[in-house]
């Protein structure tokens, strides 16, 4: 990569030292998750908010202040490739240039704590234990949007934390046709005669054993594209997917007793999120453009294989016959036919990460209109709840039995990352849309009936891993599909797939 | 913990940064030996080399220095616990006091890559490959000697970043007649009939599963004490222990399929340094008073559960019920007579870490001889395998089959741990020494007949863990024992076990 600009010469070297301490607490919260002794979660938090505050350190240090204003007097004559790293630059550092390193550290404490206090809570359905954490996030988080600066509205600034170029608005914009949509389809799919069907394995006392489930997984990752020697697979409660150095992407996994299928789909959306970081073109490295732009197109990268590859009928066609060799003893003759259809199962449910794609992002739609509303004090985090609940029943007819099924499932609100959700139903948009570009230009059926994955993932490689941060994902899309985000594909995809499976026009 | 000196307790703030450091970096040294993933080992030894440096920036902080300046002032009226505060902090800051950084750094770039080049040497056992990073380790070292200064040799200096307060000729007063006395032993015992006995299973075909070896080493570590909610045990080459926290000491292991008393007593000698580490005082916590005091008391903690606790005859007796239940089909009736016999069998062979207690210090002798030749420009580093033959050959009769077997088998040069070698033998010697003062007070015999591994673990906590650092080593053996460092306790040991196991006057 060539960089003219001398005083942006100098911010690379200085950034370097910024991503390594950035995958040093990458190995912190990685092993956090997999491998922490209980009685030491206090001394982890100590540790991470060590290397918070050295990196907050790193990006308000004055001699890069410095050195940014410099690029900036020179932005006219940058080349290309040095606009992007500055646009890059601006955006990863916006939160401390912008907001009081006091406050970025007090937040950073705060959800140490609130993590606790949320497990907690979860564990004894006790939401009341949580709610003063989530008030103070609350709180911290609309004055950090102050400090960010917004033109519409304090939530916006939040978004932009974690998707660049969209506003409240905007995803108005796509939300509010898109639940209607949803919304109908559901309806029509319950009240088919298929959705009354059989469509699981029995009485649901079943064993598939761990390690058996972990062979699959790494099986089907292998197939994928994985390099093994450049990452892992391991255990925690709530699977991820981490960078801790170009070449050590670690995803985690779950595996229940009585679900085969549920590890193999974590197996393929952390997959996804793996390759993406993978593919990445390796002169990026150690660069604001190395890793993936941004969540919406990592997301739209894990539900590409989870649901576009995961959950197609060829696909599970082609997995059949290892699944019945895996588990004969479970399966029995269960066929692919029947498989297919247990995946693509629609069921409203109180439960986000059990959604299925037509429901999903309802769920999603639900967060962020309860988000949105918090952060504009249009509603108080005690009353959560009963918004919750209402919510819940209009988009989906159901009410949570308990928090614990309702404001307490994700752990998104104990990590303080408001502005989070939306991003995932931008993934599943993009997904449909990627997909229906590749279709045009590979016979997708076709790779997918014969697990041909590898020619996939070169087509991803091509069209968008390698670019890794280079092009925002407005751009990226353009340049993938032609156009700019539409949903229409994915309800298209949406229409056509779930229209079959039930035999109903949607 | 009261401390009344305003500077020192501004240290203390600023100590609580270093160790944490520290530990984030034991983080990332646990995890490149337990998981890394082989692609990355480049990107662990920058993200290693980046805590080093803030390491280091930390201890060369001027606020720091000006501080040490002011308590050093007032050191005649500090608390005893001050000064032994003052005492600790001038020897751990001792290398970045009075080494240039650049050394230091260097130092640790030398290592990184020399742990590489030692790696492939040992692989390929060809030595030529890892002479040009241990040339270049021993000309820092002598560097770094110098800096930190010496009255008699320059060896002194290396030493004493492992274990204050003993000099080479004190070494060598220790080690002269060691190994005059272990050398004749050896001679007797392999002179004896009972040397020519059987003492082995079989044909070496057994195979004792690594899950089982793992259960069993949990258990017994769960005898001794080991506290599970603050520590892990993982499976890496080389087995080691490290702190990553008060609350989180991990120890590792390695199950050999053909061998099932290795993982035991690896279980035990890991175990006895992580009990250590888990029963300091913990007021001392993020203090230069926590965690063992030195690598020989250390040392004496792994050394006396791995050897007068594992290698105990009455242990063994109540063992034996145990193995034999888990390994009922490989082991048949072998009985604790039998156990006992091969666990304490002396064959002198050419590794360390399998040597048995009476041949094992004259390998430690062999190293220490030849570090100080090479910090003392007596012998190159070309001519180390020569060196090392011709010392094998005196002290143990055997010459090592190659270099795999000679130079390579040990990690510490390659690690640049010039000096490390010899708290090995204090470690036994004061194990010898602690478990003769515990004869004493408490019927060992009859508590190792029962596995009642408890009250051992309070006796050990009440005279030796709980100090952490608080005592020297020779302070805290004094307080224990009641005398200084006297190797009769080792010798006696061994002439009156291994006397009774060859049957043969020692």
């Amino acid at each position: 990569m060539y960089i003219k600009n001398p005083h942006l010469k100098k911010i690379l070297e200085k950034y370097r030292q910024i991503v390594t301490l950035g995958q040093i607490d990458a190995v912190l919260g990685w092993d956090l998750n997999v491998n922490l002794p209980p009685k030491s979660v206090e001394g982890r938090a100590r540790q991470s908010a060590a290397m918070t505050e050295l990196i907050a350190k790193q990006w308000l240090d004055p001699e890069l202040k410095k050195l940014l204003e410099n690029v900036r007097e020179d932005a006219a004559k940058l080349l290309p490739v040095e606009k992007a790293i500055l646009r890059n630059l601006e955006r990863e550092g916006k939160l401390y240039f912008k907001a009081p390193t006091e406050l970025v550290v007090e937040k950073s404490k705060t959800v140490a704590q609130a993590y606790v206090a949320w497990q907690k809570a979860r564990q004894e359905n006790n939401i009341s234990d949580f709610f003063p954490s989530l008030k103070k996030i609350v709180e911290l988080d609309r004055l950090i949007a102050e400090h960010l600066g917004f033109s519409e509205n304090p939530y916006d600034a939040l978004l932009d934390l974690f998707e660049p170029e969209l506003k409240v608005s905007d995803y108005q914009k796509i939300f509010t046709p898109l639940q209607k949509e949803l919304k109908a389809m559901i309806k029509k799919i319950t009240a088919s005669r298929g959705y009354r069907g059989k469509t699981d394995l029995g009485d649901g006392e079943l064993n598939f054993p761990a390690d058996e489930q972990r062979q699959l997984a790494l099986y089907l990752l292998k197939k994928m594209g994985f390099d093994w020697e450049s990452g892992r697979m391991d255990i925690s409660a709530h699977p991820f997917t981490t960078q801790l150095d170009r070449y050590d992407i670690r995803i985690t996994n779950r595996y229940k007793p009585e679900d085969f299928i549920g590890s193999l789909m974590v197996a393929m959306h952390e997959g996804g999120h793996a390759l993406y970081e993978q593919g990445v073109n390796p002169d990026f490295d150690l660069t604001p453009l190395g890793g993936g732009v941004s969540l919406s197109i990592h997301e739209s990268q894990s539900r590409f294989w989870e649901n576009q590859v995961g959950h197609d009928f060829e696909f599970i066609e082609f997995l059949t016959p290892l699944l019945q060799a895996f588990y004969q003893e479970q399966l029995g003759r269960t066929g692919s036919e029947f498989l297919g259809r247990l995946l693509n199962r629609v069921r409203p449910g109180p439960l986000r990460i059990e959604a299925d794609e037509v429901t999903y992002n309802l769920h999603i739609i639900l967060r962020f209109e309860l988000e949105n509303a918090l952060v504009n004090k249009q509603l108080e985090v005690e009353d959560l709840p009963a918004a919750w609940a209402k919510k819940m029943q209009h988009y989906l007819g159901i009410i949570p039995a308990s928090d614990r099924e309702g404001v307490l499932q994700d752990v998104h609100w104990a990590y303080g990352s408001f502005g989070y959700f939306p991003s995932y139903t931008l993934g599943n948009l993009y997904a449909a849309q990627i997909a229906a570009k590749m279709k045009q230009e590979l016979p997708l059926d076709n790779l997918l009936k014969h697990g041909e994955l590898g020619t996939i993932l070169s087509w991803l490689r091509d069209n968008i891993h390698q670019y890794g941060s280079l092009y925002w994902p407005r751009e990226i899309i353009k340049r993938v599909s032609g156009e700019d985000l539409n949903p229409d594909y994915f309800l298209s995809y949406l229409k056509r797939k779930y229209g079959e499976v039930y035999n109903v026009k949607l």
